[in-house]
């Protein structure tokens, strides 16, 4: 296994090519935040917008565009029973991030079906939450498990790989990886990324600062933001969990606990200069 | 009486451990915040989100969600109506703060009650604003009074006590907290506390700046987010209670009024700064 | 005729006394804030509790409840259609604005014969804006006119006073004063006040950068806010009126327009530079 | 075809003049934003407010007042379904913008129908977004062509003129401007303008940064904003143009990706700049 360094940012974080467009870094819809949890999803809104996805769309609870909106106009909103604008905003996604607060009911578990069923090639999923938490539940299937990431924490990979927390071994885990096929980004004191039956890294950041409601949302944001601008391989997977925390551990120099949305207003900044060092 | 200084901040607010998530810094449940009063809930909750509590959830008005979520998407929101939620929620909270801006209606007087007939051992009580004058209006009792914290002003103190504002002496207030056995935070010019039949503390800090609107809220917020990390004592309450003022006189050498909400945004600053401090 | 100097200002801000409360600072009603003009009376909010009263309630349109919270969760907020509670707010105010942002309507109109009948000894009244336009239509009455305020630009004052623009003569003006027996800040490139049959002050300052939306309701505000924590006199309307221009010339220095809520943001750093160089 | 430099700023951004009122400095309706596109006339309206318009009334749909005030209380709001306030608010306009997050059915198509027919001597319109696919798919007329701001990306262009991208030549987009008769913002890596069948400017700067949601939203709040202020000109068009894609390539050098937003809070402090620089 990989011990994570900032190599990772210089060699996932590209310079972004003179002749673009929004298109260029990709459309990314986020699917989550119930009547409960709408921060969740705003959060993951604001980390993807933030690592710049070229456009991003919230799929969420109709109370919750508000608030969103307040806090970033840039993020495009539906609600969760306005079928016909989902599929549409479905069918040309790069990135679907699903899970942030989406909760455990009926309309969650239909949503995940709906987007698993759905599942284009060429289009990557990323799977959080109680996103993972319905998908062990129900034993639903992945259709491109290779374009899918699961990011769960260790409750979560639990449930979905069967192992108990004492018996997530570094081996276990990479076989259970082989089963799943999908990228497994393992949340944890020292978060471990997972892929092709491999433990391929482990990111020795972050800090108790961090521990707090929203930081794992923050990451899916990222992560997902990272994963329609960048290549689509666990590096920038890596790439996402390693700036993650370190803006969180510069922030927790001068603050006692890092409130998720100061990591995702520090985005800009923070992959300007490692796009800078890129050789 | 001790005077307060310095050394209940590193003495109180500890290094957080290294290992640790979420529930490490534990569970909060803030209720309040009716149709008029929702600003008060959403200051307590920046409050107690800004002192580093784990995970914060905010049981208030359904009016009141958007707003709190474009202000602070870090906590989780429930309504007054959801009383399945709300008893979840209530089940797995390690410290609950009932009163700012909840005012005196049936529904307020309802979840009051909810609350003190379902604390649990090992559940913390913090009972502000409104909530006291209900409790003392409908003689309400406590299950656990010597892990629940009351925080009147002197009005409130007074409802609460018997004690007329020119009979709250430092005796009688011993007498009445042995009566009631819960711990007291008599908010005034100088804020006093007491607890076991003892006055243990007064406040030397705090500044006419600081006499506005939400100012208690806040207070409130802070020593709900305390409680949640720090030791259950009555130097914890003491800490908010020196912190909140020591913030406040600072703010005050620059601005003629001191919002509330401009303490609560200091807070991981000066937490990180005295649990640097802590020997 | 006095052009008023930065003397207003140390002679009316004074420090505030040590031992107080918020009721200290006075108790606030600020009604305005229709379907289409909320921002008008959130504006004149900011400026008021930013001014340092103690309690700032809001009756406005329930539309505009939650911006009003996401911005400013220190006000205190009730709808037009609250009968009870508007009457029970009112009773205790100290300091009442109704206009900014008010419209024309039924709704409108009877909210201002409301207050006007109610208007009690001791209880100030600021009518501005729309509910100048109504105070003139409906020819209604003063209680109190020697408590109340008007804050006319130039076409209001017409319809009020009944002298077109081109008439509006520091004695024509001192004449129509005496007659209303009311306070008089007419805005216009030079705002100048009117007191007892006379022409007090005039302001040298302001700028073109000021020019835009929201201007007058801030300045509103402001005086509410000073009237709440000063001498209730003309020299305290005159105090708000050359801060609220001071504070925008120097905004103007590095902005070509200057935000309404700019002017908000900074009064608790000006007053408490006034405040402190007081003799 | 004219490079455009910092010259353009100088010879267009005036002073303001010193005595003047909000009128002075232009009445702009902003029309969009729709349940999903909300953000984009929330952009568009920051963008008219801080380029310095007197006046900003925003009609979009009810669900999106909320964000917009709890961002801009200096704007103010009416639904799409307020006819008469719709029509009262047209009637005293100086400029028009339509299009932003307006989207493609049939309450956007009417709307769009009423302002070109209702288009009065005098009054400028500008069309940006789904209004310019709409105008072309139903090919709708213009009463005043050469008061009309059309402000396409390429494939808008392509819907608008009939040129597929590769035939989009300065010579054939000459061509379909003199047809047309409005002056055209034709948004690309270096976007042109055209009037009276002249390819007037290109602008040489912007950057990969840009390319995200919400910045060409962001133009057109400009656009509507300066020519509430400026001369009614290409050269004014030509300006904002210039100010939008100078901003954001400075806020590139520190910034990977530039949000829209930031751009809009830059505006005052640059255009003071400019203004400052005027001979």
């Amino acid at each position: 296994m990989t011990r994570l360094s900032k190599e990772i940012l210089t060699q996932t974080i590209k310079k972004r090519p003179e002749i673009s467009h929004k298109g260029t870094f990709g459309r990314t819809v986020l699917i989550g935040g119930n009547s409960q949890y709408g921060g969740a999803i705003i959060m993951s809104a604001e980390a993807c917008v933030k690592s710049g996805a070229g456009l991003t769309t919230v799929i969420t609870a109709a109370k919750n565009h508000s608030a969103l909106h307040a806090r970033l106009p840039e993020a495009m909103v539906v609600s969760f029973e306005e079928t016909a604008v989902i599929d549409s905003v479905l069918e040309t996604a790069d990135v679907v991030l699903i899970g942030p607060g989406l909760g455990l009911d009926q309309t969650a578990l239909k949503l995940l079906q709906k987007i698993l069923k759905n599942q284009q090639a060429q289009q990557w999923l990323v799977i959080d939450g109680s996103a993972i938490s319905l998908f062990s539940e129900y034993q639903l299937a992945l259709n491109f498990p290779e374009q899918t990431v699961f990011t769960p924490h260790q409750a979560e990979w639990a449930r979905l790989s069967g192992l108990s927390i004492n018996k997530q071994s570094e081996k276990n885990n990479c076989a259970k990886q082989a089963d799943l096929g999908a990228k497994i980004v393992l949340k944890s004191y020292r978060t471990t990324l997972y892929d092709q039956a491999a433990a391929y890294y482990q990111n020795p950041l972050g800090n108790p600062g961090m521990a707090t409601g929203g930081m794992g949302d923050t990451l899916a944001g990222m992560i997902t933001g990272f994963l329609a601008q960048f290549e689509k391989t666990i590096d920038t997977l890596a790439a996402a969990v390693y700036l993650h925390s370190l803006i969180g551990d510069d922030l927790a120099k001068t603050n006692y606990v890092v409130l998720p949305t100061s990591i995702s207003a520090a985005l800009p900044r923070y992959l300007k200069k490692y796009a800078s060092e890129r050789k």
